[in-house]
């Protein structure tokens, strides 16, 4: 990036996910300035060619493009609120983890506040910024989106969503929900074959490709769950996914069984209202 | 596969499990029998070069290899215990859906009754059978593993662990909970993005990578496991890993908060427990 496209923007947060975003803008060649509540954290970033500020206040100054990386929408609040007559006319892009009706709040405190406001969710752990696959889900203000693109692109893949400020935050959660819930289905399993003398790491080399072959499954179970009929020929019944063997091996390796218990609910419950003959992606119905 | 590697298979069990692994043997120019318990599961298979069988007794006569890919561990018995005086001196590879205990007690059964006996499970759903992705684990006799390792060869990637009977079905049920745990989590996110108007088939376009990327931390928490040493820095803590928004946006959507509670409980218990601080993997501690 050349000089002319240097963009002054400051970074509010400097957690291990802002200081890799952060560390992703200076190396870009952008004129970054980085803020913490908590001193040190900017040291490492300062000498790869950062500016530290003392203050929130001397950070907002410094920068016409403003991220916000805090702890949550309260932190937010909390720093910025005492700011937004210098924020006024600046643009905020806000990456805090916020809920859809907490992001619509800051667009709308923003709006009333004359600053440009764009809402992000950030599908990726801090050493994946700036690498391949991580995925930023953006949406807000269009102009923003726009404008800052390149910007953007050097943390990872740009998605935007549409003027719906919480929209990005919606995905952002929904897509953390199925990490965290398939985070807790390896980790059982690890600690299925843990007492037969298999490492965590050997799990892990057989638990990652099989989980990623079976994502490709995704695509079946959203067609039947779009087209409202679970009774499409050639899917596994909720009848023959009974977990009983899972949970019985489970149970005779001496482990909880709630990890794999809460989906045995989600399918007892649909069985229980007869449509144990339709396929497996009918347990959204015990979801929603 | 010239004609001279041709094996006299028979296959026991015509669900759709039992007939892709059927297909692949004839279309791998095997000499295939098969039985279903009722009948016109084979047509298809006949119609492809296959031998249909009336009873079991004769499918297991037409083979010195049997397979056997039933219902459940009773069915195996009930099929085969009356056969066990046919099946002597023959090869028996089953890849029936069983406990780690079951397929150590049919192991039993089958050298009491002087039957070689390989334990399968299957990673894999029925259509990827023969394709890339499909995985199949055994364990039990070497000698049948790799006497017949170019057959198995035709259904996926095999890995075989030794002569415990138990220990293939043991990994098979811990890799089968992290799936179906893993749908769960999916399907919840489905469901929390759906009121705004996303399609499922929307959402699955961005969970299926970003779950494929997010097996990449699998390794990670593996390492921490295995080291007993949870205070690891550079982790994400299980203070920050809180899933209140997840939750809060749930709810607001108006749909079943139960499969993200259960990673919350898991998280809870070791907060609870003064572990906060520490990271995410964790949660195996409240499991096992």
């Amino acid at each position: 990036m050349t000089k002319d496209n240097s963009v002054q923007v400051s970074v509010l947060g400097l957690g291990a996910m802002g200081s890799a975003l952060a560390e992703a803008l200076v190396k870009g060649g952008h004129a970054t300035t980085v803020w913490n509540r908590t001193p040190g954290k900017a040291d490492g970033l300062v000498a790869q060619g950062a500016t530290a500020a003392d203050t929130a206040g001397d950070a907002v100054r410094a920068g016409r493009l403003v991220i916000a990386c805090l702890l949550d929408h309260a932190s937010v609040h909390e720093v910025l609120d005492p700011l937004s007559g210098e924020l006024a006319g600046r643009t905020l892009i806000n990456l805090t983890t916020t809920s859809p009706a907490q992001s619509r709040e800051l667009a709308a405190w923003a709006a009333d506040a004359g600053i440009a406001y764009l809402d992000g969710g950030i599908m990726a752990v801090p050493h994946m910024i700036g690498r391949p696959g991580a995925s930023i889900l953006y949406s807000g203000s269009a102009d923003v989106f726009h404008q800052y693109e390149p910007l953007l692109g050097l943390w990872g893949a740009s998605t935007y969503f549409g003027e719906d400020a919480g929209l990005a935050s919606l995905y952002d959660l929904a897509l953390l929900a199925g990490m965290y819930v398939m985070f807790a289905g390896f980790l059982h399993g690890a600690a299925m074959v843990a007492p037969a003398g298999v490492t965590a790491r050997e799990f892990a080399s057989m638990a990652a490709p099989w989980l990623t072959a079976m994502t490709g499954e995704f695509e079946g179970f959203a067609t039947v769950v779009d087209g409202g009929d679970y009774t499409v020929e050639g899917q596994q019944s909720l009848e023959f996914s009974s977990l009983d063997d899972i949970l019985a091996a489970s149970s005779d390796q001496g482990i909880s069984t709630e990890v794999v218990d809460m989906v045995q609910r989600l399918i007892q419950r649909q069985i229980d209202a007869g449509r144990g003959k339709e396929g497996f992606a009918r347990i959204i119905e015990s979801i929603r």
